[in-house]
C-alpha cells in the first residue's frame, strides 16, 4: 500500500528530528555551559522549524487524511497509529508556523531564565516569559478550535481521555477520604528518631550508593546511565538509550536515593518497552500517568518499604557509618516514611505528595478558565499551601519557582504525578494476587518484579491506552480507593 | 540581492543540521550507552541524509552556482564564503545520495567497532569497517572527477592549499635536519630521575589538578567544559559553546595534564573567533593545521617551559606530596620533556612526535596509491615503527588501532597534526619579537598570551586561509626551519 508505505517514511523523519531535539535537551540539562543557549535556541528553532514543516506538509496532510479515511481495512496496531497521527495532525495544522518557531524559541530559553530565577528567588525576571508561554498555549488552544474547555485539551494532551470531570472527581475523593487521614498523622505527636536525615552526607559518597542501587533494580547498562541536573528527570528516545538523573545534596540524602529510584522506574520502563514500536508512534510509555505509577511504584512502594531496607540498610551504613551508627533499621524505615507538612514537592512524602499536586492542579485550572493571571501566582500559591500543607513559603524559590514544568510549556503535566501514585496502588493489588512482591524484595529479586512489570504493562509501549492497561492488568477501570487504601493501611501501621 | 539571502538562509539550516550531529557527536564520544549505537546510526543517517538533499538540491546548486558569476560584485568576506561553498559543492553533486548515507551511518557505527577492537586488541574485527571506509573515499574521490592525485584531494580537504608536494618537502627537511639530532638525543645516555612520571596518581586528584589548569590558561567557563573521553578531543559548533576532553591514567598523569592544556589550546581558538562569523561558513577555526598549531602552542612551548612549572608545581606537589616529595623542578622538568621512542602518539614527546605523523602519512600515501592494501596495516605500522623509532609494537592495540581517526573516515587529517607544530614554532618566533612570553607565563598572566593570539589569529576564523595568516602574522611563508631551530634550541639545553 503506497500510503502506507509514504507515512512510514515521514514518520521516520519525525523521528530523527524528534531524536536530535530530544538529545539537544538531554545536554541542556546536565551540562551545556549557560553561554550556549541563544545561539542554541536559534539552531534548535531552526530544526524545530522543519519538524513543524514536515508535520503539517501537504503531502503529510493527504497521507494521514488517506488513511484515516480507509481505517478499517488496516491492521489493529496501523489504525491506532493513523488515529494518533490524525489527533495531533488536526491540532498541529492549526498553528501558524511562525509562531510555532517562536514559541519553540521561547521554551529553549526560558528554561535558563527560571533557572536564574529559582536561584535568585525573583519572580519577576521570569514573569514574563512565563506570560508568554501561557499566552502561547491559550492561543494555540484556540486555533484546535475543539469544542471543550481550553485546560481539558491540555489534559488530554498529557493523559489520553482525562479531563477536568475526572481529575475533579479523583481530587474530591482524595479530600474527602485521604485530608482527614492525613491530619490525624500530621497531629499524632509521634516523636522520631530523625535528626540523621539531615546529617552531612558527602556528594561522592552518596554517588557510591546511587551506583549500588542501580545493580539492586537491575537497571540495563549497556543501554542507559544516570547523570546529576538541578531537576531530576528521565530522556527516553528508544529503549536502548534510556538515561536519567538525579541531584545530591548534602545536607539530604533521601533526595538522592529517591529521585535516583523513582528516576529508574521511568527508565525501566522505557528500557522495556519492546522495540518493535521503535519505528511506529506507539513506541516509548503510554501516557505521563502510567509513566509515573512505575516511577512512583519503584520509589514508594518498593523503594520506601521495610522489606527493601532490610536488606539495603547494612550497605547504606557502610558507606556512612559515622553518621548511621546510632540509627537502628527502624528508625531509618521510619525516617524514610516521615510524613510532614513540607514546601519542595519532588522531596515531599508520599503521604502529602498529592496537596502538592492539588495546589499545581488548581492554579492552572484558573490560569486556564481566565480568573487569574501569572502576576498573581506568588501570592495563589503561597495561600494554597497554607490551606493544604498549613505551611507559608518563605520565598518563591521553594514556593511558585520550584518545579521546571512551566518553564518548558508543560501545562496539564502535573496531575498526572497524583494519577499516577493512584495508577500505582492499584496495579500494586493486582501484582500481590500474582505474585509475593515482600517477599522477591528480601530476596534481592528485583528482576522478577521488573519481568512481571515489563509482561503485563512495559513490553506493549504506546500501543495500549491507559484505560485499556488499567482494565487488562487490574480487572477493573481506575479507581482511586486503591490509592486511600495502601496509604491508610501502610500509614497507620507507620503512625497510628 | 535575492540570491544572497536565499544562500544565507539555507545556510542556518545547514548550520543547525550540522549543529545537532555535531552535538549528537559529542554526546556519543562522552557518554552515550554502548547499546544506543545501532538504532542512533539510523536516526543520524536520517538527519545527515536530510542535510544532503539540502547540500545537493537544485535550488542550493543555483544559488551558489549564481552567486559564483557574479562573484567580483560581491564584497570580499562575502567572496571567500561563495569560493568556500561552491568547491564543496562541486565535490558532494558527484556523490550518490543513497551511498553518502551509507557513508555516514558506517562512520557512525565503526567508531564502536573500533573502540571494541582497539580495546580487544583484535584488528581483524575493524578491518572489514576500514576497508569499506577507505572503498567509500576512494570511490568518492573518483566521483569528484578532479584531475589530481587521489591523496592530494583529502590532504587539502583538511589543509587548505597542501598537497603531497608540500608535505614531502617538510618530512624531508625533518628526516635531513631533524632525525639525525633526535637520534644524538636518544643515544645520548643522560639518566633522569624519572621514577615519579609512571607513580600512582588518583584519578579524583587529578581531576583537581585539570580543574586549576583550566583557571591557569583563562578558558571562559561560561562558554564551554571539560569533560573525559576516552581519546582527548575538542568539539565546537560556535564560540559561546566550546567543549573539550582529557582522559586520567592513574600511572600517567603526564596524559591527563597535556590531554587538557592541548585540547584547552583548541578550545581557545575556538572560544575567541569573532561570533560575527557565526552565521558565514567562515566560522570556527580557519583549518586544522592552524588548529593544531594552537594546541601545540599551549601544550609544548607554554605548558612544557620551565616557566610554567616554575610557577605552577608548587600546585601540583600540594596535590600529590607523596608522588613528588623527592622531586625537584628541575627533575620534573626533565621529566615533562622527556626524549624516548614510544608507541602512541598521544602521549609521545615533542621531539619524537612528528616520526608518529611520517608513518601515518606514508601509510595513507601508500593506500590512496594503491600500493598497499588494508589487510597489511599491522605489518606495515610495526616495520615503520623499526625504521623511525627503532621500537616495535606489541600488538595493534598500541600499533595501528591506537587512534580513533580511520574509524570515523578521516584520512589525510594526520599531516596537519606534524604542520601545526611547525607553524606554531613559526608563530612562536613572530610573538617573540612582540610579547616577551616567558614573563607573562612567570607572571601567571596567560590572559596576555590568548589576547595576542586572538588579535593575530582566533578572531578572524576562516575568514583568512592558513597560508594568508602565516605571512601575514610572521611576515614569510610556511618554514618548517623554525619547528628545527626551535626544537634544537630546546632539546640541546637539555639533552647535550
Amino acid at each position: 500500500m503506497e500510503l502506507l508505505k509514504r507515512f512510514k517514511e515521514m514518520q521516520m523523519k519525525q523521528k530523527a528530528y524528534g531524536y536530535v531535539l530530544t538529545l539537544a535537551g538531554w545536554d541542556s540539562n546536565t551540562e551545556a555551559p549557560r553561554g550556549a543557549f541563544a545561539r542554541r535556541a536559534e539552531m534548535l528553532g531552526v530544526i524545530s522549524g522543519e519538524l513543524f514543516q514536515l508535520n503539517t506538509s501537504k503531502e503529510y496532510q493527504a497521507t494521514v487524511n488517506g488513511l484515516f479515511e480507509v481505517l478499517s481495512d488496516l491492521d489493529d496496531v496501523t489504525q491506532r497509529e493513523i488515529k494518533k497521527a490524525k489527533k495531533a495532525l488536526d491540532k498541529i495544522i492549526k498553528i501558524p508556523m511562525d509562531e510555532f518557531i517562536e514559541y519553540n524559541k521561547l521554551i529553549q530559553l526560558s528554561q535558563k531564565v527560571w533557572e536564574d530565577a529559582k536561584e535568585n528567588n525573583d519572580f519577576k525576571s521570569f514573569k514574563g516569559n512565563l506570560e508568554k508561554i501561557v499566552e502561547f498555549n491559550k492561543k494555540f488552544i484556540e486555533y484546535y478550535e475543539i469544542d471543550d474547555h481550553p485546560y481539558n485539551i491540555l489534559l488530554d494532551e498529557y493523559e489520553d481521555g482525562m479531563s477536568m470531570k475526572e481529575y475533579d472527581d479523583f481530587f474530591n475523593t482524595l479530600k474527602t477520604d485521604l485530608v482527614p487521614f492525613v491530619k490525624e498523622v500530621l497531629n499524632n505527636g509521634k516523636e522520631l528518631n530523625d535528626a540523621f536525615i539531615t546529617d552531612f552526607y558527602p556528594k561522592e559518597k552518596q554517588k557510591e550508593f546511587a551506583d549500588y542501587l542501580i545493580n539492586v533494580l537491575a537497571f540495563n547498562r549497556e543501554n542507559g546511565l544516570m547523570k546529576e541536573s538541578v531537576h531530576p528527570f528521565t530522556w527516553n528516545t528508544h529503549s536502548t538509550d534510556v538515561r536519567f538523573t538525579t541531584r545530591y545534596l548534602e545536607d539530604f540524602m533521601f533526595s538522592s536515593i529517591f529521585a535516583a529510584i523513582h528516576e529508574l522506574g521511568h527508565a525501566t520502563y522505557e528500557q522495556q518497552v519492546d522495540p518493535k514500536w521503535d519505528n511506529t508512534n506507539l513506541n516509548g510509555g503510554t501516557s505521563m500517568g502510567i509513566h509515573e505509577s512505575q516511577s512512583r511504584f519503584y520509589e514508594n512502594i518498593i523503594g520506601r518499604s521495610l522489606e527493601f531496607w532490610e536488606v539495603h540498610y547494612p550497605k547504606l551504613v557502610e558507606i556512612f557509618p559515622k553518621q548511621l551508627e546510632k540509627v537502628s533499621l527502624d528508625d531509618f524505615y521510619r525516617g524514610v516514611n516521615k510524613v510532614e507538612a513540607s514546601f519542595i514537592r519532588v522531596e515531599a512524602d508520599e503521604l502529602t505528595y498529592s496537596m502538592h499536586i492539588m495546589i499545581r492542579y488548581e492554579i492552572e485550572r484558573m490560569i486556564f478558565s481566565n480568573e487569574i493571571e501569572v502576576k498573581d501566582l506568588p501570592k495563589i500559591w503561597n495561600e494554597k499551601m497554607v490551606e493544604y500543607l498549613g505551611i507559608e513559603p518563605k520565598n518563591d524559590t521553594e514556593g511558585v519557582l520550584q518545579d521546571v514544568h512551566w518553564s518548558v510549556g508543560m501545562m496539564g503535566y502535573f496531575p498526572t504525578y497524583a494519577l499516577g501514585s493512584a495508577y500505582a496502588s492499584q496495579f500494586y493489588y493486582a501484582m500481590k494476587k500474582e505474585i509475593n512482591i515482600e517477599n522477591l524484595v528480601k530476596e534481592n529479586n528485583i528482576k522478577a518484579i521488573n519481568k512481571w512489570l515489563k509482561d503485563k504493562i512495559h513490553n506493549f509501549g504506546g500501543s495500549k491506552t491507559p484505560k485499556e492497561l488499567l482494565l487488562e492488568v487490574t480487572g477493573e477501570e481506575f479507581n482511586p480507593k486503591y490509592f486511600v487504601k495502601y496509604l491508610k493501611e501502610k500509614y497507620s501501621k507507620l503512625y497510628l
